[in-house]
């Protein structure tokens, strides 16, 4: 060990007393009472005008980027968004109060209040529903990725979604050439 | 537009009529009965032997991968983890039932049932402590990126997490080569 | 720092004396004999009839993963790929031997041995014709990249490239819903 | 299929017909003369005084970010930089003229004009030295990723590469919280 690192500089310095602003990090905090209060934003999915909710970014309201964390309420008879499943990212509910109709790969299930829902990447197409007779108010967490592919099964159509680009195509007009047959198609 | 994509095949098959196996979807919920009855995996953390807590992984269990999300309990007295921070992992806190005092930036503020932290990447070190009389119960939910470097600054430590290998290290020990004066290190 | 290092185990064993098979670090290296030796294989571009080359890859024959890396050999008349370019994926081109028309952004630029070409991703589209007399021979370096969209601006094609799944579209049947009058979409 | 995609804009204009600057396109183009003239950058590596070459960016002078291209010339009796090797990035070298001793895991090889040796992430630590008569001229081509971990294994030292940010330490240091024994550390 012919070098010593005595010559370079530490990387933390041991003398940085630089006091944090307690407001600063008290904005990491949203009390329940600041969460009811906070307006939300009206939210009606592009593809679907019976997907209807309150939407309050938890997440984007404390700093967060690399997840998605949101406080959605549904009000009765409306979905949350249209049925749909992601490629790439992973998403979650959890059921804070009101009863849900979850559906999973055309199959239906009651949820209500304390119970979980984990939608991982590639899984089944999903949409909640709200029966009633209350608000369905949960948390809403997922992945923020760069790029996903966003299936919606129902009406046949794929959103490719890169770098903040969204691209939505029907599947109809979507051809595999690596499927083709005779084909040489290979990795760069 | 002198060639035709009717030569190649259609990426996503119309006549795919495999019936999904209502017992597969199933495994994505989780109803409160069942988080109740999860037995859970006692934890106590390698640099803190008072950070002592039940963790049920809702993700694991569900089959995320891209997002870790665990329902945390944390006995009277005890603490969540070691007080830390991530550098590129973003993470937050929802409180389920009980109470907590969380320290952010070394500043300590009062949560309870239903408050919301999010602590961004980069952002303060934080830490839970439960002061009683009850348990408290939370959803912890991250980010589980391939490459993070955590801070645990009461021990003067730092971790380096690369593709599943862990390196710990005291910050004293660590240098800067590009703070270094008359440094010429650049990109590669 | 009330916690010692000495209860952990170290990283990196110093009593690691595990001899390195020669044979396997030389499989690291491929001498220009080697490479002349290189069957190569015969690439047709599923696209394009008269991109013909054939390819010879450096860096998969060497255990790179992270990098395309091609010896590739361009005959007279042929052209490299189908006019393209890569909206997230950097690539380059170096000239060993013969003469190159090279298109840039339908501009046409004469290259020769020792001429290097990059072409950023989001940049020009691009294609190299080999005008004779001689074979054309390059290297060609390009990232791989789990997601990437190309586009074939000649063919009004644009592909998408996710995790190995290849989607081919006309750009004719892509729709922006963010660019829609009146759209409300926005981030997870 | 109950939604018309025709509600929607297009995702790219058929009357888009901004020319392209000529110029622009031009500067992704390097000609031999003009690498040739390129005054380089003299890099002195910081570990190791007698890693001394004249760098010239290809990549950089061209608009890559994702990928580090670099025409490279070390003067007789230089080595390229301190032998070392990378964990998560995988590397490469193309020799244009001159002679090198390549060393890998401590084993040397002779390279001359035309040989390619591939440095794949975690593969055997490696070191070029020109041993005359002629100045050694390579192309030297490597990913660039958002974190890397080098090593240096003549001298101990580990490189922690995230974002930006460098740590430097010495392995002696590094210690391994999953490999102590009756460690619980896990997944988040």
């Amino acid at each position: 060990m012919v070098l010593e690192n005595a010559k370079f500089s530490p990387a933390v310095s041991t003398t940085d007393t630089t006091p944090t602003n307690p407001h600063d990090v008290a904005r990491c905090i949203l009390r329940r009472a600041q969460i009811d209060a906070m307006p939300g934003v009206a939210k009606v999915h592009f593809l679907n005008d019976n997907a209807r909710r309150t939407n309050k970014s938890l997440g984007d309201a404390t700093g967060l980027t690399g997840l998605g964390v949101h406080h959605v309420e549904i009000p009765v008879g409306a979905e949350s968004t249209e049925y749909h499943l992601h490629h790439h990212e992973d998403e979650c509910v959890y059921v804070l109060s009101g009863r849900a109709l979850l559906t999973l790969d055309e199959q239906t299930f009651e949820l209500e209040s304390g119970d979980f829902v984990g939608m991982p990447a590639g899984g089944p197409a999903h949409v909640l529903h709200n029966p009633g007779p209350e608000p369905l108010r949960c948390l809403v967490i997922g992945q923020r990725l760069t790029h996903d592919v966003g299936d919606y099964p129902r009406l046949g159509k794929r959103l490719y979604r890169n770098a903040g680009q969204w691209n939505l195509v029907d599947l109809v007009h979507v051809v595999d050439p690596k499927a083709t047959p005779g084909s040489t198609v290979g990795n760069k």
